[in-house]
Formats: structure tokens, C-alpha cells, sequence
């Protein structure tokens, strides 16, 4: 019998339509490299993308030149810029804002064949390290009040280059999404003083039934209410609010748990396309919408990242209703994942 | 320059990415129709689907043989199931009701190769009345809060099967992006006591730019913030919450317009699969959440579709963020819809 679930966080209804479960051994063909004849992101093609503007590099190497390990450029075709200013304005029943912003690559290795998951952890380390000091920098400039952190990884996920990646973007506004899970987190927090991921953890570590893994400080489930199949959600068990925040030591611990769970999920979805979206907290330095609103975000909101396999398309119900169908028992794909055999 | 636009209706900023502006002659390969062996939508297989709960047959047919125009099927594989019972339960932080609904599926026509956008205005017609009898109908049992009507056209729009046909499924949650825009629209009501999308018509008809068509009593825009290339909303220019409410004379006018919009569609855009969405008032017979919520619901909410053409991939920055990249200026794809020379 199908049923619909309630995610607290999300505040959003799933429908999961239990009858028409999906296994992973109706999937469908694995997420192919394409080979183009010069990759721009590839060691020694630096000069093909712009400037970039943070590298993890060897001693004595120049920027824009080989040596480097994670290189974060703009992205060519940018969906926000930086040189705009923050300007707004209505038209009539309307709101409009510049294109101020920031869009960057992250580019997660110098070799043009290998995906993250089975990068080593040291390189998987350097990555999220990119994540963070980008984090650190961009919320330095006040026009920017959120950055959303994701990879496409896979065609079908998105991504235009196969040479493994992740994006950046700055926003002059915090995006709906998030403000929902804000407002969601907030109001527990202001009802119970207790933070509601954190809650969600204890509640599903109790319950067992929907735990991929918890090792190393850092645990991930599939979510009770997940919009797709073997949707996973990742986060850190202790308290924390904001990515920008985590230590060298915490990016060493995520990295092998990272590894894990990327692992866990190519090995069960044979290698199927996936989108992965960090949400982390807005930049409580930049002039909030209503001030009172970052009072207590250090407390109530928790940092978490959402791995997004693209099993299934999205039709007309999704786009019309907002809410979703889920073809797939969470607790089945968290059972598949949980007992995959890595390694 | 890239700017953001905000749409009060839907209360979501989109970010119009006009640098990267998509143009008809981007488009890549037609709408191809799939042909299996025996379709389960052709006249004379009617024994193939589960009994129809509404058709419109020529006199002296009898059900669930052949004589039909337009026949409504229960979903063979339904996500939700009209025999469960509305029960509802809290599981610690998490609310779970059972799968109770419907999903029925609309054959828009016994011919297996012609497209709704090709169907003559008479047959369009019996489309949109099979739309308003089932609303009509479903609307009776207070279990169902809402019924969503939806077509998915084409294989990458989410269609299974080739032969024309729309779907709704009744929930017994009003779905979140419902609830947004009631609550906008019912905001701006209490501010102004006027409509919202009234207000939006008017402000459009005013600018010009937007306007795709004004014609017989119906108006279709490019909203102003939309979220996909080519997006089109169309709502009556006479005030009405619902489509159950429709007459049949103004279904008449309606066929010929959602006729000559979907050719104007077909034509621009090489035949692309599509999805489009009714959005109608929710069932003010059954217990709301709220009883005051349905009060000014007549005077506040106005019916409309969405068309969605599936030009763009959505990736990992959508489904975080929920907000939309798109690469296409609204006022250019009004302009191209307008000027299409169809006929």
C-alpha cells in the first residue's frame, strides 16, 4: 500500500508508492565518460579556462600553470556575476535583482579519468578543503547572502564535462528552499531549545531502519520522506551549524566517510548518474532580510549534504504540485546501501 | 547581464541567465512516437486497461467496448489508491498518512498517431470536459483535498506510452506549491480585495511584452519570472477559482484556444516534449486544516495552466535550492510564440 510521509525539515509531503519498487537490478545502462579532444579542466590545459581564483598546489608552482591538485576557476559561462551591482527594483506586481553573484568550477583532480569516489581520501580531503576556504571567501562580500555548493556528476545528472567537478553558486538572496528548512529548524528550536537535525539523528539512530552508516562522527540515512530513490542525506553528529566552520580535523574524518558512502552508492546503483547539493548556513554577516532572523542560526541550523541519484524523470505532477513520487521503500535502499559490499 | 526575477505568485526568484539566451534553432531531434505492438489506448483494446470510470461514447455503445471519444481509466499503476482509508499517525518526528487517493488516466483520443495539439476543437473540447466531470466527481468524496491534472507529453517529459493522454491523481494533501500560491493569493485579496492573477493579467495586458495571446475570454503570458524555457501560463480573463466552475460554452472557447496555443508550442519549438499542469482551486467541500482558509477562496483564487517545455536538464543547483537557472528571456520566447505562423 502506498503512503505519504511528512519530512519535518523539508516540510514537504513524499508520496512513496511502494508497489512499483524500484531494485537496483532495473537499472539501466552505467555513467560513460565522453572524451573530448582537449579537456579544459585536464593538468596543462590551465590556459583554456579563466584565471583561477583558489588551487591547492606544490611549493614554487604559478598559479594557472601545472602542479596542482583541487583548481577552482569562474565558470565560463556564468549564471551570476561579480561585477554586477546589488541593485533591486520593482515592476509593478514584480521584483527584480541584478545578476550579482558568483559561479564557479571546482576542479576536484588533474587526471581526466578518475570520479570521485574513487579518488584517495587525501584528495577527497582537498576538495571539501576547496569547499570551505571558497565558503570562507565569498561570505566575506555582504552582496552575497548564501553559496550553494553541488556536483553533477553524470550527463543525465547535468554535467556538460566528464572530468570529474563540482560547482559554486553565490546568491544575493537565500534560496526558497533553504529558507524552508531555516524557518523549519528555527521554530523547533524556539519550541523545544534542541536542534531539529539533531533530533532527526538521535530519532534515527534509535530507530536503525533507515541507517547507511555512522562511523567516524558523521552519519547518513535514507531519509524517511526521500522525493527519490536511494536518496541518501549526510551529516556531521556533532552540532554544527555551518560548513565554513569545520576543521582541518573534521575534513580529514568526512573525507573517508565521504569515500564510503560514494563507493556504497556506485557499487549498489551501478555507477548511475547523481547530483549531491551541500546546504550549510547563509552568511549571517550580510544584512538579513529581518534581523533577528540569524539570532539563533548557530544553535538550530546543522550543515548536511543531499546525494541525489537520477534513477527516475520528473513529469508534469512533480513541476505542478511540488511533491513527489517515490517509486523506491527508503528503508529497502538504505538496507541495499548499508549492506553493500565495498572493498 | 543575468538578473533575478520574482514571481508573487509562485513567491520564487528564478535567475533569467539571458547571456546564454536558448533559441528555437538550438533544438535538437522531434517528439518521435514509440509503437508497441498492442496499444492499451486504441479503440477495440478496451479489455487490455482497467474499466473506465468515465467516457464520452456514442449513444447505444456500451462501456468498455469500442464507440468512445475521450475514456478515463483507473491508473494501472497507481501511486495512490482510492480503497485505503484516510488514516493518519505520528512516528516521532515524522507524520505519515496512508496512500489514500486516485490516479486515473485521461485517453484523449481512440486514434493512436495524432497529437492533442493536431485534434480538432470538438475533440479538445471533450478533453477539457473529461477534466471538469472528474473534478466534478472526485470533488464529492471529502477525502480528496486536491485533484491534480497533468499531461506529460513525449518520452523525456515523463510519457510512458505515445497514444495522446492526460493524467490526475487526487490527494488528500493540498501539495505544497498549491498552498504557496493560495497563500499568496490570498494575501494580495486581503490588501487589496482584488484577484492576484487578475491584478497579473491586467499589468500584462498593459506591458504587451509578455503576451503570447488574447483571445476569446483567455490570456497566455512568458511569465515574467519563468522558470524554464518557453514556459507559458494561460488562465481565463474572467475571474473563476475553479475549473470546476467552467461552462460549456466556455470550454468551446477554451478548445480553440489551448489548440491554438500547443500548435504555436508544436510549431516554435520542433514538436519537443512538454508537460502541462491544471492548477484549480482545492476540494472546499473536505475538512481544511484551517476552516477559515476556504472563506474568501471564490474571490481569491483564479484556475490556470502551466506549460512546461523539457528544453533543459535540471541539476544539482535546482534541486537544492529550489530555484531555477533559465537560459532563455521571457519577453524573446513571447515574442517567437507570438509571431509563430501557424495555419
Amino acid at each position: 500500500m502506498p503512503e505519504l510521509r511528512y519530512d519535518p525539515l523539508q516540510r514537504r509531503w513524499v508520496i512513496i508508492a511502494s508497489d512499483r519498487d524500484i531494485r537496483p537490478s532495473d537499472l539501466g545502462p552505467i555513467c560513460k565518460y565522453d572524451h573530448i579532444e582537449v579537456c579544459p579542466f585536464c593538468e596543462g590545459k590551465e590556459a583554456n579556462t579563466p584565471p583561477e581564483v583558489w588551487a591547492f598546489r606544490e611549493l614554487g608552482t604559478i598559479p594557472n600553470s601545472p602542479g596542482w591538485k583541487v583548481r577552482v576557476i569562474p565558470n565560463k559561462y556564468p549564471a551570476l556575476k561579480t561585477e554586477a551591482e546589488d541593485k533591486r527594483k520593482g515592476i509593478g506586481y514584480y521584483d527584480m535583482i541584478n545578476g550579482v553573484g558568483a559561479h564557479e568550477v571546482i576542479i576536484e583532480t588533474p587526471q581526466h579519468k578518475v570520479s570521485l569516489a574513487e579518488f584517495p581520501p587525501e584528495q577527497i580531503k582537498l576538495v571539501l578543503l576547496a569547499y570551505r576556504e571558497r565558503l570562507r571567501e565569498l561570505y566575506k562580500d555582504t552582496r552575497f547572502k548564501y553559496v550553494l555548493i553541488f556536483k553533477n556528476y553524470g550527463k543525465r545528472a547535468g554535467a556538460s564535462l566528464a572530468h570529474s567537478h563540482s560547482q559554486l553558486i553565490a546568491t544575493p538572496i537565500v534560496p526558497r528552499n533553504v529558507i524552508i528548512k531555516l524557518a523549519a529548524a528555527k521554530k523547533h528550536y524556539e519550541e523545544k531549545e534542541r536542534c531539529l537535525i539533531c533530533d532527526l539523528i538521535e530519532q534515527e539512530d534509535d530507530t536503525k531502519t533507515r541507517v547507511v552508516l555512522s562511523e567516524n562522527g558523521f552519519f547518513a540515512i535514507a531519509p524517511y520522506a526521500s522525493r527519490f530513490p536511494f536518496e541518501v542525506f549526510i551529516a556531521p553528529i556533532a552540532h554544527n551549524y555551518s560548513f565554513a566552520e569545520v576543521t582541518d580535523e573534521e575534513l580529514e574524518r568526512f573525507s573517508h566517510f565521504l569515500k564510503n558512502i560514494l563507493l556504497r552508492i556506485k557499487y549498489v546503483l551501478n555507477d548511475q548518474p547523481f547530483n549531491y547539493v551541500l546546504n550549510t548556513s547563509p552568511n549571517i554577516q550580510a544584512k538579513p532580510k529581518f534581523s533577528e532572523q540569524w539570532v539563533t542560526i548557530k544553535y538550530d541550523y546543522h550543515w548536511h549534504i543531499e546525494i541525489i541519484p537520477r534513477l527516475i524523470r520528473i513529469a508534469g505532477f512533480e513541476w505542478g504540485s511540488g511533491f513527489y513520487i517515490n517509486p523506491s521503500i527508503p528503508e529497502m535502499a538504505a538496507q541495499y546501501l548499508r549492506e553493500a559490499k565495498i572493498k
